[in-house]
């Protein structure tokens, strides 16, 4: 595509990014100016010469900017705002393909390395060169994405997001939006969040008001811990169904794998009957993001450790990635604790697979992601499909290696007299549950579907460790900046 | 792309859907027996034959299935879940392009059209074919999308995200996720949601503790009712981001238009400076989504008003939509008032435009989409940027027919000493937008964006009234199913 055609396709007002200029423009040295806008990453002072390097956020990259006239670049300060025109030029020097030299320079918002406040204390640019500390970042989330790993961790989300809608729309899946307002816990765990009206969180003065606030939505609200309960109804009309939605767990934890507020991916799709079918799609979605064509992942597995890099190298191959159930997974996580003593918690049927021995049965067991199956019914929610033997349920956990577990599915029990048993035996209101057995009530077929942390899946992409980094704006117990 | 490919690049395990072996087999029968999932719409048995239209909520259109054996059919009931396997054919009947001829049914889950559940009670498929009330529906909101106009909302809503993610995809804009939960109210119009722990909210029994419960976030935390100020952050680095992101707002008004928790898209972008521009980007997403290929579109559309259908079409040609400003608008208003009288609520400059105004000046003073701009200051939020002559904002909002506001946004105010007036001038505390002044004192460039309910998006496509229709799960005051 000619670099004319491209841009008629943008919407006037709308001036091609530093991408779409570096992307397109194969034949050399077009013979029109043209216009940058962007941000001052650094800039290189010299006698005849001056350089500076441009981003607007658009990729990894930025643009280098050539001023033959060093005085042109005499108020360019690291993170002001400027418009250069120029001619966009096959470059000479090294590590860049093309460069602007640039005829005119307009700032167009002023950063100042140093401004007096009062007249005692200096401000200085909060993102200055120099290295940052993590926790320093977290402080300033405001300006965070203004670091490369910032930004490139906001696109990689976005080239995640559109492999995985992608993949599921190429099976037949419809995305939809659930209510992140509910009157349920889906996961009966407690760790929900409570919502109110300003109103109701003042004191009236009456105390009998105070007891009963009024409800808003006439009855209890709490934030959804996941869409799958709503997901559910929509498959049972839809067939097959997605969604990326905010959850929210009022988690104490402080781990590096927990946050107040994700994002999960949730797929839902009706007439399923294996667990090994639930894997292969979950397989196949996360394939679709090892696979996906993005410079930002690339930027971020840059210095990443090798033997890291390979598992993720070798998990994007074709060959199916292993399946064993919990039975199999206990067996030899007592063996090697007989023999190593390596873990901190027991190890036992029946008992729960902590971070610790997830992380050994995909680091060390598989070498690679393994799916886990069949798991203890007493240790999985309600709503999962009694296996025939009773003590199971047909459920899988995918666990990866340096994280754990990464997405959990399951079928779900469509028999209305076992799902009706299920809730008995878990101590919850069957009038709350109502509607959901209404689905089985009525033309109710077999499904399942999982459930995917979207921060751990950047988390294990990136190497990034800490999946507060791995969001823009992070929220966990004690801390909701902005 | 032959039936045979195609099918090879579906996952192991997922069957092609019904909307799947409608358009791709374009060849005539296949000569291998296929197999079908879904639910039964209707049956209708004769002597020799039966037939059944069969669902699976992949698109509105069902499959026809042919029982040469009416026996077959005996055991099919509406909504049942049923596994058909057989041949696809060319249809000789009308209505249809293709047929399944059935050799074999398998019910994979019952709808028995009466069940007994008491001696005395009879308890009925409550999705019959008979025509149900709106009111009926939003009761059993679980089992809406079962019928035609339910799962075509779905449907059209993931059509419509496609067309606007496409869009603004190529104009270079990077998809972001922004908090739900926040520490601010960005429109500072007190209609805000107020989040607690579980724990908070019951009674501790001592006094002092609850008149200060424990806040989880060491702050009060509330639920966001737009992302725009934390798009602004995003903009400031990445240039151009937009979101489709859940908003709520305690609103207790009961019209149609007006939702407790509705889905906003939100679009920034840094290095724009008029609202001329503003504008361009919004109508040229919006005649996105006016051309976009929906089969589900068309079928909502299907008895629509021939004058509103007509006004959807000449919506989506390139001509250019009208801009009027503010001022414009008052002055016609008010002769139109003057000799009319056709308004219930007064017109007058500094006055907020009504419903009734808005859908006045898009329905009869122009007859179509319409841009209004530069509103009174007083009128409008805090952010929003101060024109030269002082009294007026560089803001749009794009009213339509039969609806009114569909899209509001602005030029945000990048100049810091302009903002703290605004600040100060609106009664905000400063110390909860220090973050958001440091956008402005470091590199803060011109920029701008706005905001579109996509559910008023949805009603004004569709043509479907009521806003509670458009989107699966509603919420508002009083009511909160599942």
């Amino acid at each position: 595509m000619s670099l004319r055609r491209s841009f008629a396709t943008l919407t006037k007002g709308l001036r091609p990014t530093i991408r779409q200029l570096l992307s397109q423009s194969s034949q050399a040295s077009p013979t029109t100016p043209i216009q940058v806008n962007g941000w001052v990453k650094s800039v290189r002072r010299q006698k005849r010469v001056a350089f500076a390097v441009i981003t607007d956020g658009s990729s990894p990259l930025g643009l280098q900017a050539v001023f033959l006239d060093p005085a042109l670049a005499r108020s360019l300060t690291n993170g002001a705002a400027v418009r250069l025109t120029g001619m966009l030029a096959n470059s000479i020097g090294a590590g860049q393909a093309k460069e602007l030299q640039v005829h005119t320079v307009d700032i167009v918002g002023e950063c100042n390395p140093e401004i007096l406040t009062t007249i005692l204390s200096m401000q200085t640019y909060p993102i200055q060169k120099k290295a940052l500390t993590t926790e320093y970042l977290r402080d300033h989330c405001h300006l965070r994405t203004r670091t490369d790993e910032g930004a490139s961790v906001v696109r990689l989300r976005h080239d995640t997001l559109n492999a995985l809608h992608s993949y599921f729309q190429a099976q037949g899946f419809c995305y939809a939006h659930t209510p992140l307002v509910t009157s349920s816990d889906c996961e009966g765990a407690g760790e929900t969040f409570r919502i109110g009206t300003l109103l109701s969180s003042q004191s009236s003065g009456d105390k009998e008001a105070d007891k009963q606030p009024p409800e808003f939505f006439g009855r209890p609200a709490y934030l959804t811990v996941s869409a799958q309960l709503h997901l559910e109804a929509l498959s049972a009309s839809i067939s097959r169904v997605f969604t990326i939605s905010p959850c929210f767990r009022a988690e104490r934890s402080q781990t590096g794998r927990h946050l107040a507020e994700f994002w999960m991916l949730e797929a839902e799709w009706a007439f399923t009957e294996s667990v090994d079918d639930l894997c292969q799609v979950a397989e196949d979605a996360i394939k679709s993001t090892l696979r996906q064509p993005s410079a930002d992942l690339a930027a971020l597995q840059t210095g990443m450790d090798p033997s890291r890099a390979k598992i993720l190298q070798d998990a994007a191959r074709p060959d199916r990635w292993p399946r064993i159930t919990y039975t199999e997974a206990i067996i030899e996580l007592e063996k090697v604790q007989a023999s190593r003593r390596l873990f901190e918690f027991p190890v036992g049927w029946g008992r729960t697979l902590q971070s610790e021995h997830e992380r050994w049965v995909a680091e060390h067991l598989v070498g690679g992601p393994v799916f886990v199956t069949d798991y203890p019914t007493q240790l999985k929610p309600f709503y999962m499909r009694q296996n025939v033997e009773g003590d199971t349920v047909a459920c899988f956990d995918l666990l990866v290696p340096h994280l754990g577990e990464l997405i959990g599915g399951s079928l779900r029990e469509e028999r209305e007299d076992k799902l009706l048993q299920a809730i008995e035996h878990h101590g919850l209101n069957l009038e709350d549950y109502k509607w959901y057995v209404d689905l089985r009530k009525y033309g109710g077929a077999p499904h399942g579907g999982f459930g995917l942390g979207f921060e751990r899946l950047i988390s294990w992409l990136s190497g990034i460790e800490n999946i507060r980094e791995c969001i823009p704006m992070p929220r966990w117990a004690g801390r909701m900046l902005l």
